[in-house]
């Protein structure tokens, strides 16, 4: 086994260094760039279409939007407004990695840019290894999954600096008890900024789209 | 990339050659193996729960619950009356292998088992590539995840020979189609069966429990 692991650091530390090209690249633009993480079916690209609906004039944006096969959520970005969204067909593998974001990037024109979207592949635990040169991992969670993922799926609470936590329209509907999924979150990294919202009825996503003005207005300064 | 290619190669070989020895074994005492594999929050652990419920006097059931942290599924399974039930906690790993399986099952007393699940981690890409010496695969998806995860991440649903739609109890609660869900399984792999339920409010168990009869009597001939 040894083997493999010496294999995997290696690709990891490959994978950290382009990652950190990547950073200091949108760094010197100003650029705000989020890596978006969660289990699939919990809202990603529900999320961005609705931020594209508010914040699609103040800003320009763009997304790089990971699947494993199929392009269907950067076709929903671009029915939603997306001027500038690319996809990554990752063709099996479960998660982005820095590589297949160059590539992506060196099609983008950057210069005005304000904030980069990266929806990485539905998955909780793969993507949590693999750096993009974001400035931030964003979870999501969604009120239909158990109130305890942020314990069984550690690291990528730890490794966030924000939890959206989706479909609060359906609080009620299951056992998920929204006070204890927080407290297991806190537990877990007591520094994310939570935020709870419904992509659906579009309830708080004012929140959201608040949280992402202040951190561009910061990454401006 | 080779280096990284050959040695995935020899992981999966490895993994085949042992997971060809539990198959033999668990089919030489007649006993269904199932490999439940979903996203995280689908619901395995409450389908195993009202599994349990039903048929825990007519069968003699164990149940492997793999988590990436804690042990909460199999404490909720033993709560709901599962009298074997063994954790395996991966510590990082975003699948089950057949070595973790082999060293639990090699604490089971498998003479008078009838039905083995194994639970994996909540995950839709990676579990697919790793045999566990199951019969076959059954994959759980939720109403409240989109209609087209058979599209984004077919190798699961194309290696599984069941399919479970669980919470059809929030059916109309979201854009979900169940009838474009099942369309889009069927388009990556028509030999699936199909099963609509929900484990919250016992909406079609019976279905489920009377195919796990059936396959079970099939072991046994």
């Amino acid at each position: 086994m040894s083997e493999r692991v010496e294999v995997e650091r290696k690709v990891l530390s490959e994978n950290d260094k382009l990652a950190a090209e990547i950073r200091e690249g949108l760094s010197a633009k100003k650029i705000l760039a989020l890596n978006l993480v969660s289990s699939p079916g919990s809202g990603k690209t529900s999320l961005l279409e609705k931020t594209l609906y508010v914040l699609d004039k103040e800003f320009n944006i763009a997304i790089i939007a990971g699947d494993v096969q199929t392009d269907n959520d950067a076709k929903r970005l671009e029915r939603a407004g997306g001027k500038t969204v690319r996809p990554i067909m990752t063709g099996g593998a479960c998660h982005l990695d820095a590589r297949m974001v160059v590539k992506v990037l060196d099609e983008i024109d950057i210069d005005k840019l304000d904030l980069l979207f990266m929806e990485n592949v539905g998955n909780l635990v793969c993507p949590s290894g693999f750096d993009l040169g974001e400035d931030m991992k964003v979870v999501l969670m969604s009120t239909t999954e158990g109130d305890d993922k942020p314990l069984k799926y550690p690291s990528m609470f730890r490794k966030s600096s924000a939890l959206v936590i989706n479909k609060i329209d359906l609080l009620g509907l299951s056992d998920f008890d929204i006070d204890k999924a927080e407290k297991h979150a806190l537990q877990v990294n007591g520094g994310l900024d939570i935020i709870r919202l419904s992509c659906r009825t579009g309830e708080n996503i004012n929140h959201w789209c608040d949280w992402l003005r202040d951190k561009i207005a910061e990454k401006k300064e």
